[in-house]
């Protein structure tokens, strides 16, 4: 695997990632919540309104919520950048004293250290591009991303959660309902748990077990809660 | 800012991750189903079923959720490693090479790399610990997040959750539990954005204010929503 190639999964695993934030919560909150309400209140109209505010509300959450952290990485990438550029030009000594540490950690000499402090004096920008991946772990973040992470976990969380609720949309009686969303739900959960493994290198199987597990236990959680209750 | 220092700030700030995960969810989602319901169907118990089956479907979600998504991260990092430790004693040309191509990218000469490759000859952990943070880019995580992780993740979601719901348990007349579980969001809303923009770096005032508009876009959609349909 080269540099390069790294930096292009880097990005498409983004997207990926999106999609598994959006999708794994719209499949079982939304699911969960309409089992749960099935399982205290035997009437089809409010387990869809239920269902559908929490769609409406857990996708603008999350959507939002994803749009923020990645804005907030831009800026806090682009905050720490300004700061190493003024320190490499205001405390130059004590920005080639962290080098040094930073290379000694990797077993290097102060002799070997050297020639690579001379590399970076000649050419401050590659400095700086140094100091951001090695000493304070960032990699510049795609402008783009804020957005396009949003509309992603957004769209993912409503098409999610719609397979859990279309069957109380089409029939009024709810139990039967509650069946086919069961039996939907448990195919989808399965299909993205393996989808999500073999994109994000876990085992496929193990992922689909684990993927269908958590919507189980959540909804068996919110089924019990509401049944105690009501 | 040293080695170490970010070595540090980077495992607290994954707690505080974890909590801004969990509670920006717990605060919003609870929050606006409970609002949305309200609009259409005035009945607070209804409201309190769905918004503690939602806490309940939500943070098992969430949880474990975030339980898998660490595990995930340790079992890449292991597979990774064991994978580069198989590379420099099977094809050490090539991962010679892949130094060579990281260190060129830096501005180094082939004269000022052939100490830092005798170097990490000399030493083949520190070559591998260096191929795992300079050319895939992977931190060691700590074995011990994954449980932390999910317990933090949950248990930040029920906290958030109960704010907006309290109101509804305490009095059955639901317009008026619609009130105070405004109110009380908001300002629970203000500061907690308040208190995460301080952790993370952005401008307080600025998450404080960005927060609670998450809070009250999401609120006002699954209000509209649900009294559109009901």
């Amino acid at each position: 695997m080269t540099y390069l190639h790294h930096e292009e999964h880097f990005r498409s695993s983004e997207v990926v990632r999106d999609v598994v934030i959006g999708m794994a919560d719209g499949l079982t909150v939304p699911f969960a919540l309409a089992a749960g309400l099935t399982g205290a209140i035997d009437a089809s109209r409010v387990v869809v309104i239920a269902g559908l505010a929490e769609i409406a509300a857990g996708s603008i959450a999350m959507g939002l919520g994803g749009y923020l952290a990645a804005r907030g990485e831009s800026e806090h990438y682009e905050s720490e950048r300004a700061r190493e550029e003024l320190e490499i030009v205001e405390k130059p000594a004590a920005e080639r004293a962290e080098v040094r540490e930073i290379l000694e950690g990797y077993g290097l000499t102060r002799e070997q250290s050297d020639p690579i402090l001379a590399a970076f004096e000649a050419r401050p920008k590659v400095w700086v591009d140094w100091m951001m991946r090695f000493e304070l772990g960032l990699e510049e973040p795609d402008p783009k991303r804020a957005v396009r992470s949003a509309l992603t976990i957004a769209g993912s969380y409503v098409a999610g959660g719609m397979i859990p609720l279309a069957p109380y949309m089409i029939t009024s009686h709810s139990i039967m309902a509650l069946r086919y969303s069961v039996a939907a739900t448990v195919i989808a959960l399965a299909i993205f748990g393996y989808v999500k493994g073999r994109y994000t290198g876990a085992p496929p199987l193990r992922a689909s077990v684990q993927t269908t597990i958590i919507g189980g236990l959540a909804a068996a959680a919110a089924f019990t809660i509401a049944k105690l209750i009501a």
